[in-house]
């Protein structure tokens, strides 16, 4: 069995919760699947969420950063939601520098700088209320 | 460390995914979690996303339908989206039976499903691309 970590579409957004304290190759994987769901879906936002992170290391800040570049090249932007204070202390003292990276504090702060950003381009994360009964 | 499955607030929604193969304690966390979320934040929906569960039991299976009857009581509806093949013919073979769940493929679905439940009154789960810059 391999553990993989689900990447949620919503809109054109996707949504990834980290729970676990996620190890390298889980890193990668989620790495692999993100990258090939943007894609598959046309996504516009990646929104991660890391509050389930306890501890971050040096690996995983920069599997992140990579992450948020390589959906920037696939025209995504990345949020990042819902950091512990001790990870951003963390991530600050160990030097991991984000470059395509934009954070919020919780997943609807992260949803509205993507809808913000994405203005006019994402009806679709608007939930359809209006379809006919 | 206590782990912990966390609670992502969406709109008028909370959203749980639940990833890991999760054991009776967590489930039980989850529980208390979820219902004291659900008050916190006057939720209406909740979304309890679990195509990360490959397996499930019949004592999961019972706390899933346990916190839908609870959050029915608090004036929410749950449903479950995402789930996999396998575990939905486990659930039908342990004879597990929801009362106050409905499913949905995945979680756009589902939160069409709830949109649709609270016409009228979901206008918090339209994401604010109003704002002024």
């Amino acid at each position: 069995m391999t553990e993989r970590i689900p990447v949620l579409k919503l809109g054109d957004c996707l949504l990834v919760s980290i729970q676990t304290d996620i190890y390298d190759r889980l890193a990668l994987i989620l790495q692999d699947d993100l990258t090939s769901r943007i894609v598959e879906t046309s996504a516009r936002g990646v929104l991660i969420d890391i509050s389930g992170l306890e501890i971050v290391d040096s690996f995983i800040g920069r599997v992140l950063g990579n992450v948020a570049s390589m959906a920037r090249i696939l025209d995504a932007q990345t949020v990042i939601v819902g950091m512990q204070p001790a990870v951003a202390i963390t991530l600050v003292e160990l030097g991991v520098t984000w470059q395509h990276v934009e954070t919020a504090l919780n997943v609807e702060k992260g949803m509205e700088l993507l809808g913000l950003r994405f203005q006019g381009r994402s009806e679709d994360l608007n939930v359809d209320v209006d379809r006919a009964e």
